[in-house]
């Protein structure tokens, strides 16, 4: 048996994203969408944070709580690929892997020092649920993590797909402004599974306390409904 | 008391650097330092691998085992600051923090399907010591990783420190070539402690095998022994 490390859950983040519909296929794609990095108890501690509002981006190593599965599979399909060609769990970065670990680049917009349960990381960008668990923050290092010359793979071929946005005045106006311009960007990611095409199928995104109720046809993407969750 | 998450061991790196002395400081900075990652007995699967080689960076994710400690410390004081200013931990990249989680981004050289252990990856630029655990394995995904606007913080403003290099010819024939190359980018970054300045003080490197010392005088390194391990 391979041998067992423990991670503490440091912090957790705080954001819209109730479900994992819609959330965004990697980090930094939605860059809109806010989130907080609230401390566990034992790990609130404003010195720990010192010197950090001088980088503007943050690793966030994190757990991908909602899809834990016994054992691994050593191929997955990547949306990305269309989810019909399987390619290596280390060539991709699904949750579907032998340690479900998350790894996130998150642009930091400051640190909320009055938050009623202690100094917290207000970030933008992230890719990840409400509640999730973050073992590590790190400052995003230019000098060593930034790599120009780096080559995707499969992913350089493959642009994302984005999508006009038809969105009502009417239902924009249930909107707070924040969260109006969170989902708009999140709606234009294209939230469907890879490559469903159905004009007649209604979906509905659930973010900030709202149920966005749309379709899509012919590249936009029509909001016909908001609802008050 | 925080919640505890367990990880598996998948694979440990295996390298020329028996200690931490000489380490590189971040990953990619001594991309002549190579290393292999060699999978545990229970992930040794060319399947996982499949695609893998289309990437040029990959994420590794590993434990600092070497400097574990009972609790941890709210701040630390980096290298990178002369070792005599304190920052928060989490603004820094420092093994002494809630859980001694390393990020490491390497240039993919190739997949080794002949190895006597399993497929393993043929890596450059690595920051770790042989044995290191390593818990998860991802592709650098260009368009989500490489951020050339960010900012650095502290490190922006302090360039890493190079020095010259003096290795006389008949020592650094005691060496095979790949060793010598790996050896004279690792002593050109400057591996003694922070701002020791003692141009009489001899050290001793450990690496590939072999135990080199060297001196440093007036921004000059001098290789004066090459011995055997």
């Amino acid at each position: 048996m391979a041998e067992n490390v423990p991670f503490q859950v440091i912090a957790r983040l705080r954001c819209g994203f109730t479900s994992k519909f819609g959330v965004p296929r990697q980090s930094g794609l939605a860059e809109k969408v806010r989130a907080l990095v609230v401390f566990e108890p034992e790990f609130r501690n404003a010195d720990a944070l010192r010197g950090i509002e001088g980088f503007s981006h943050l690793w966030l190593i994190w757990g991908f709580d909602r899809v834990r599965r016994e054992g691994w599979s050593p191929t997955v399909r990547p949306p990305r690929l269309g989810g019909n060609r399987r390619v290596g769990v280390f060539a991709t970065r699904s949750p579907f892997r032998p340690n479900p670990i998350g790894l996130s680049c998150v642009r930091l917009l400051g640190v909320d020092s009055g938050y009623s349960e202690g100094p917290a990381l207000v970030v933008a960008g992230a890719d990840m649920t409400d509640g999730t668990p973050i073992f590590d923050i790190k400052p995003y290092l230019p000098y060593a993590d930034c790599r120009p010359d780096a080559l995707g793979g499969y992913t350089d071929a493959l642009p994302e797909r984005r999508l006009e946005v038809d969105f009502p005045p009417e239902l924009q106006n249930k909107l707070p402004a924040e969260t109006l311009e969170a989902l708009s960007e999140i709606l234009s990611h294209d939230p469907r599974p890879s490559y469903q095409e159905d004009p007649q199928r209604d979906y509905g995104l659930e973010y900030g306390g709202f149920d966005v109720k749309f379709r899509v046809s012919d590249g936009t993407l029509h909001v016909f409904d908001v609802l008050t969750k």
